[in-house]
């Protein structure tokens, strides 16, 4: 199934997206898509619906990121070997493992926001995993029940403030609007093999990023067990697993975003994004982040 | 007004500590304490209500953590100027930002777990910053007024998985109950200097940690002002800012906490915590940290 957030930034409503493409309204099935959503017997549930007896969305509706309320958002660094030759940096013993601001999440084509002052704003295309049962623990072996399905993340990373002001990478990564998710949440039936997914990213049509799932260092099963090892995952919880080659910081030049670049990425059996890169100053019709979430 | 949560794990009521040390529920006024009870709207219609008025809880309940639901668990690192000597570091230009998983968090005397493998459990008693408004790019000069209130945080640190897993310090500072929140959350208004607050913490009733708010580098303030820079805070969120010195690892020979040991912990006016420490394998009663969020 494709699950899906439709609607007015903080005013999100569940979908599912049909075999001919619609989005049907979930609504009356469940709240939203959240932790509680994503559950096996949550999803066994909806997947007995007969969608073609749920309501079709209104067309042309905004999507929101495909998860609400995250909780914890996660992301693996250097986790593709050739990634991590083109930053300089060595191929990591264990997976490396940082934090996004959950209030940097927005949906998949919504603006996002060059921060005050960025000179470095970058792009990273990623499979990012949706957690759908309490994790603490787990084998690699077994680390795939946990997990709900998979998305799309632009790990939108700012490297002036990632690398050169101190401490950790949080200060890079958790911007307003660095975190857009989706289209939509794939369930992991759908995906016999993430392990051998191509991905790519654009920026302004011309292709940068072209890689594949399958140069991962640390596989998915072995991120959600690793990272269980450290903390408890709960459902709802988003872990992006890194990127391939073809960051600006990676370039010679490097190159960074401006305002009015566009970036589209995808990847297969995933769907694809879009997203206008706007300046702070220049904003006021935004999506404002933080709206995302409707626990407030 | 101290805020507190009380009752079973996942299941705690909103309470108010009454000018008799008594809790009277708060059910009546609001769902919980957690990010949308904290504006200074709702704060202050809480303070009209006659807490005479309200039912005294039952005596002898737990406590859990003082806010509920917190969604982004920020940490900052080497914040007062004694600790970062002893830990050997430089002290930092800038404020050093890390997270600690939200599913970390516990009643302030709650068992405490050392994780699967653990060598190196040590303890810090911070004043954490409790987040009422939305914070984005806000000046120093006004960062006190998106502040709810301040509470006590013990950041349960394992060293081992900070500083030698590689990566950023995530892996030792969100293992499960690594984040004991409370007894309570007492409003700004009741503290008029937080920067001057006395603080300590006994180990088996031997006092290790003895220091003063007044030490921090970086003050609560400018604090709340950096992080705005760099991420959206939201109603909710914590913050918490450093520890003075007399951690285990800084003392010649290090020390580092056993299954039962016992830590207690205090600021001025803001509480005192008690844990006992247990170890994983032998803690089938311990508190499950994910239960303390209602959310899912």
């Amino acid at each position: 199934m494709k699950l899906v957030r439709y609607g007015e930034a903080g005013r999100e409503k569940p979908g599912l997206v049909d075999a001919q493409g619609q989005v049907r309204d979930l609504s009356s099935l469940v709240p939203d898509i959240i932790g509680a959503t994503l559950s096996s017997e949550s999803l066994n549930r909806i997947r007995q619906a007969d969608p073609s007896s749920l309501p079709v969305a209104p067309a042309g509706q905004r999507l929101g990121a495909c998860v609400g309320q995250v909780r914890n958002f996660i992301a693996i660094g250097l986790n593709y070997a050739d990634h991590a030759a083109e930053t300089g940096a060595a191929i990591p013993a264990e997976p490396i493992v940082f934090n996004k601001a959950p209030s940097c999440i927005v949906g998949p084509n919504d603006d996002v926001i060059i921060p005050r002052g960025s000179q470095k704003t970058d792009w990273e295309v990623e499979l990012a995993i949706v957690i759908g049962e309490r994790a603490s623990y787990v084998g690699a072996n077994e680390a795939l029940n946990f997990v709900a399905g998979y998305c799309v993340c632009n790990d939108v990373s700012e490297r002036e403030f990632q690398i050169e002001r101190g401490g950790t990478w949080t200060k890079g990564k958790g911007c307003p609007t660095f975190g857009p998710l989706g289209p939509w949440m794939v369930t992991k039936d759908e995906i016999p093999d993430p392990q051998n997914l191509s991905m790519w990213l654009d920026v302004n049509g011309e292709r940068v990023q072209n890689g594949s799932t399958k140069t991962m260092i640390f596989n998915i099963a072995q991120i959600v067990s690793y990272v269980s090892h450290f903390m408890i995952l709960e459902p709802g919880d988003v872990i992006t697993t890194g990127t391939p080659p073809g960051v600006g910081m990676g370039m010679k030049p490097q190159r960074f975003l401006k305002a009015g670049d566009v970036v589209s990425l995808g990847i297969e059996g995933l769907g694809e994004q879009r997203q206008r890169f706007v300046a702070y100053e220049d904003n006021p019709g935004a999506v404002d982040a933080s709206k995302s979430w409707k626990g407030h």
